[in-house]
């Protein structure tokens, strides 16, 4: 049976099968046993509870390392091309989550080449203006400046492509047509990037003259570049960094990923109480009933309700999300009624976020790297 | 017919036709009414009256503009992998004399990258070493420090690359492989390269803010860089490098291109005095005749006689060049002479050459340009 639907760096589509991806990336399923042992940690974030960071490679062993004494480092990103939305931030939560609970120091990467290298309406005037906006939402997040550092792509070069150059010899074009799908008609830029999106992956390694454990939370489209990273580690004498992977947050209209370029299946980072409730109420994918009788008496289906679904990311409290889920099940609580419940807390973790974000201008330079 | 020699950026070999080259990669070559031209400016280099720079895109228009108060900047380079040799040091020995001429600022380029991605054998670490000794060479051929940056791309990156980025993203692989030849099995960094080795065309314009002229004097193997410079140049609104390019100093056995890998063919910017006449003694290619009584008698051939072809590039003086080369061509100068007076000249270059290289270490820093 054909694949029914894409996971690429660059695309998302159709109906994504996260079972098949476990076996088609080759990652692990993040099984209860693997939940019981981050218990020992600290709360289980709900985003692990919820199965929504469901993959990983090698985090089992990295865990192993901690208990020994062995700390690692977390390496994550935002590629800036456009405004912030609700579903670039999931991994980012949980990064933040991770710092906190493991007293990790993290990479942040703003590869402010990529977009520009990919697309081709974007120039690179236009991704910095992007990257200055991003970095803003970023630092919102409450990362802690002290363990954290946040560098461009173009700023940290002179530190960065010596170190891709080293990787760059180690992957042959026939690999990266493979992993990436290239073409005769790619750029050069293209095909050379996925070596600067690998060296935050062994920066500390480097640094510190001794292999240092790397943990790399993303959503799963992300994956080819680091399986090209994990390849070439040891190689490179350096670990395999090992990885968490999350689902991708719903688009308004229920399509498998929120997708910055279609402004009405987008809730930003940025939108105001008024663009929320609109939106939500507008265009939610709705799991109701057509009709409040049917509706009432068969009940809605929250595996399918936007509403619902986001609820499962912003709503942290198992009970009320629970309570929640029962009564649209039960047909007691209506499609507006939810969508009113998920406005009001997407409105709330929103005015949390602005109100930070408005105080992050101050505190960048904390936060950069730079060469 | 099938072309009997190659002439890449990494291979050179067979009896190269100059001729045909200049056809085949699409240059002009320097005739007289261009060496007229040039000859306002001040006394002919010997390797222009000798034509040993044979070739050229553009110098007529990069003089014109400077008639009119244009001034160019030059930009050439070294890829350390090994010692200077004589070879390497003709095409600098030109861009000094250009640097004087015109009065034109030099970017010297040291892709420390280039030879460790494209060679199997060679670590970062020996290339460094043999750029910190190489441009202790290119310093004593007595560049002005005033005009002259010297930069390795490492070291410059966070310059460059954005610049590369910019280039890479006009440069397609299908492009890449049709002038370079590269292959499945070719490394991404070695196919991204090339763009690095275009940025320092580009530097000043982007600097100053608008369109500036830049020659870049080479051996005609890098030419498919600099095709695909010029190719990209207008797609980023800067103007066309111009080039002007030498044939190469033949080896000690006569093969078209001294090369370092070879020892005995080679004459390195360290040897000593007896060094050098040991082995051009030893293994100079000779014009001459097999016997005593055949030479007197029928006279060398000074057009394949490796000590000659040497002299047109180190004897500066016309007369007793001409006279040398009748001398040997009536049978009067003998073989073994004529070495020894191409002997006494390597050495009297190589002499001021090494006492000006004991010098340079201390002038380094005046030349280097870091991020």
């Amino acid at each position: 049976m054909a694949k029914e639907y894409t996971v690429t760096p660059w695309e998302v589509h159709g109906d994504v099968d996260y079972n098949e991806i476990v076996k088609e990336f080759g990652t692990k399923e993040i099984d209860d046993s693997l939940l019981k042992k981050i218990e020992k940690y600290g709360k289980l974030h709900h985003f692990l509870r919820r199965k929504h960071f469901f993959a990983h490679r090698d985090l089992d062993i990295i865990l192993k390392d901690y208990d020994k004494g062995k700390k690692f480092y977390l390496y994550t990103g935002r590629s800036p091309s456009g405004p912030i939305h609700l579903g670039h931030m999931i991994p980012w939560m949980f990064t933040k989550w991770l710092q906190d609970t493991f007293d990790a120091p993290l990479l942040f990467q703003i590869p402010d080449e990529e977009k520009f290298l990919f697309k081709n309406n974007l120039t690179m005037e236009e991704s910095e203006k992007w990257a200055t906006d991003n970095i803003l939402d970023i630092i919102a997040l409450g990362f802690d400046h002290k363990k954290t550092s946040i560098f461009k792509n173009t700023e940290y070069a002179k530190t960065m492509y010596p170190v891709a150059v080293e990787i760059s010899k180690r992957i042959t074009l026939s690999k990266a047509k493979a992993v990436f799908g290239y073409t005769n008609e790619t750029n050069i830029g293209s095909i050379f990037y996925t070596a600067m999106q690998s060296v935050p992956a062994f920066l500390p390694s480097i640094r510190e003259g001794e292999p240092t454990n790397c943990l790399i939370p993303y959503a799963i489209d992300q994956d080819p570049h680091f399986r090209i990273t994990r390849d070439v580690a040891p190689k490179l004498g350096y670990p395999k960094p090992a990885s968490i992977n999350c689902k991708f947050l719903p688009s308004l209209k229920g399509d498998s990923k929120m997708s910055s370029s279609i402004n009405e299946t987008c809730i930003y980072a940025g939108d105001s109480p008024e663009e929320v409730s609109s939106k939500i109420r507008k265009y939610a994918f709705s799991g109701g009933r057509d009709t409040l009788k049917e509706h009432r008496k068969k009940g809605g289906n929250p595996n399918i309700d936007v509403a619902y679904q986001w609820l499962t990311y912003f709503e942290e409290d198992d009970k009320k999300l629970e309570q929640v889920y029962h009564a649209y099940k039960s047909g007691e609580l209506l499609s507006g009624e939810l969508k009113e419940i998920c406005i009001e807390t997407i409105n709330k973790f929103l005015s949390t976020h602005q109100k930070a974000r408005a105080k992050a201008e101050s505190k960048v330079e904390k936060f950069m790297l730079r060469d």
